[in-house]
């Protein structure tokens, strides 16, 4: 078989490392042209290969591709697209095979989370159906930490990070103040379904009287007496209380605490998100002073302060991706296996797409400590080796270099535009 | 003379880098103990002394006052607490004195700002008055950058530099989901009354296409109409638009952006900051999607982040300090002078507290494009250099490793309690 091209899209919310992984694969496909003559990368994921807007990493040197490695962000643009199933859009996916085949395109590889994995194995399918078989592989991506099988995935180690530095920092400014000023802070951290990020604020503190106090899970209904009960608690004996919520804290009856804010002459739901919410409950029940930091975008994008093992990882399953693809796998994801807690030990394997897609791993029970405000021993073991490691990249007169890829098209070959 | 005790108190907000302050102050005061018999630091800043709970710095051993240099919050307890006024309130001063009188307390260094040079050269002017002549040394500090005299403000280079570095990876982020998702990023920053901190952010780009795009100042009224235009543009041009906002911005008629936004139920003002009300103008006007980020004290704590060249300077004027008092100054306060931008080069000189105490040094208007909305060369050419350089702290497991004192308190030797 003559050498085919790839394809390479970033699929959802981007992350610290997602380019890392980019990077894992160009660099991998480079070192056999003969299987792989060029990698194209979809503009916007993987709207760019439905309107045959392809970027052609080929005419990146070696240097800029490197520097993925370090840069936040997605390179290529990313997109939340989720192609529908196959019986409701069949027209998208033919479209897909369509450009595939008229650019040699002979591989798939899909940086995404659930859905993407959900995309690429249905591609997979199709292409065959379609007499033009394309090896499809999935690249798992999420600051969500949400992907089954996989013992941790790409992206979260850095938002796991971020956040216990941020929390462990914020704390010892709180501490210094709360004699005269604020003794309550609230950070508010990502995870709407899943509490993996605000588990990892737990990572700051170890000691009962560290930071933080309480962390509010998605998993855990809110119990706002209990909640108060405790931030008094913590205030009365270690002076002031640190709070990690995760935007998706909810009520038992499922409703969001966010939700249950201020709204404005309009109607519109309050405009703060939860971190607001909960710090007002503090004020208005207990009088005490607070502060409320919101991280969102900051929190995945915090390339400076990512976690060595997290790129490291990011950037071995891209590779591993290509390995696999190259061996003749397809419809597979590769997933990282830990063979050991301490010392912290993993390898990459395969896990076929059909038992990842549209499947969520949430945070175990036994994760989350009996009150429901803190993580476990259990926890600790699981999620302390995945922030370990800096891995700064480089500065320049006091800010970090990130690369900015020319993302030169790929001159289209089909006559027909195609509108997503 | 024989040797005299020092008294050294944090005041108000505390910065990532008072603390390296207070390593310049007691390593340099060990190096004199003919002089400097020991260092007391107030706990909880000024309170300490008033109330005569004062912590004994020489029970720490050199290697933990060496990681006061690179461990954010104050170490010692800091205090939002003005000595008012002497005629108002001689009590406080006389206490102030009695106390020093009793402990041997010869030197004073109160590391602070504006408030604290204030307070310093009153206990410098009552102390003589009252025949126990304390040596005053004030020792700047402030992330708000808003000090006369010294070119810049140690604890300022650091928060600038923190925003800087998160603007431009938030960007980053943005730009790979704009088309199918976030438009718009708003990032709250501190300064409520200058718009250092907010220009500092300017740093993140230096091309029309670069991030951010605007920039909220406190110094310029907020055109709605101007703003959103520019929004628009900006999204048309560059396909997204990054906003970075000063918590300080208002209206012409000096009204905060932050008090325009909704009321809960008991008629509290809304609960978020000016992000949201910023993002949500956006979002109803341009029907843009957005996201927001409100730093807080995660900018003013971040020494993971730190800027090197602030590192040295909080040392240096620390050390500056002790060097003065030991020289026979009396009512001054170290100021960092510029000797050259480009290569930066700075030093110590000193300046009376009475020239610098309750003067705000507002952002120059020579900073501000003539839009209002961006930072100019000359802007450029200051900044730059304060946020030079990194200086990470070390890490263990992941986690930077923050230096814990014991805080043993000095035995108190007055019977009278003082209330404050």
């Amino acid at each position: 078989m003559s050498a085919m091209n790839a394809f390479y899209a970033q699929s959802g919310g981007v992350t610290a490392v997602i380019n890392a992984s980019a990077c894992g694969v160009i660099e991998t496909a480079r070192k056999h042209r003969n299987k792989i003559a060029n990698v194209y990368a979809g503009r916007n994921g993987i709207i760019g290969a439905l309107t045959e807007d392809m970027i052609d990493t080929g005419r990146e040197s070696a240097r800029t591709i490197r520097a993925l490695r370090h840069t936040p962000g997605g390179a290529f643009g990313s997109a939340r697209y989720k192609l529908r199933s196959i019986e409701d859009n069949l027209a998208e996916y033919e479209r897909l095979i369509e450009v595939f085949r008229a650019h040699d395109i002979g591989y798939f590889f899909y940086n995404g989370g659930n859905d993407s994995m959900d995309t690429a194995h249905k591609v997979s399918l199709i292409s065959k159906r379609m007499g033009f078989p394309v090896t499809c592989l999935g690249i798992p991506k999420t600051v969500d930490n949400d992907l089954p099988i996989t013992d941790n995935c790409p992206g979260f180690g850095s938002v796991a990070k971020y956040v216990a530095v941020s929390t462990r920092e914020a704390a010892l400014d709180v501490l210094s103040m709360a004699k005269t000023s604020t003794k309550v802070f609230v950070l508010e951290v990502m995870g709407r379904h899943a509490g993996w990020i605000a588990a990892a604020g737990g990572l700051a503190g170890s000691e009962p009287e560290d930071a933080p106090h309480i962390i509010l899970f998605p998993e855990v209904p809110f119990n706002k007496r209990a909640f108060l009960k405790r931030v008094r608690e913590c205030v009365r004996n270690y002076d002031y209380c640190v709070i990690v919520v995760s935007e998706g804290a909810s009520y038992a009856n499922g409703k969001f605490l966010a939700e249950a804010g201020t709204r404005d002459a309009f109607g519109h739901a309050q405009l703060g998100g939860v971190a607001p919410v909960v710090a007002n409950m503090v004020r208005e029940s207990l009088g005490y002073k607070y502060h409320y930091a919101v991280a969102d975008y900051l929190q995945r994008s915090a390339r400076h302060i990512a976690s060595k093992v997290d790129v490291e990882q990011a950037y071995a399953v891209g590779r591993a991706a290509v390995q696999f693809a190259l061996q003749g796998k397809t419809a597979v994801m590769p997933v990282i296996k830990r063979t050991s807690d301490s010392p912290y030990r993993w390898k990459i394997e395969s896990a076929p797409l059909s038992r990842i897609a549209n499947k969520e791993k949430m945070l175990p029970k036994r994760y989350i400590t009996k009150d429901g405000f803190g993580i476990t021993a259990a926890a600790r073991r699981y999620l302390e080796p995945l922030i370990r490691g800096e891995d700064y990249p480089p500065y320049v007169n006091g800010l970090p270099q990130y690369v900015k890829l020319r993302n030169v098209a790929v001159a289209p070959k089909l006559k027909t535009k195609f509108v997503v």
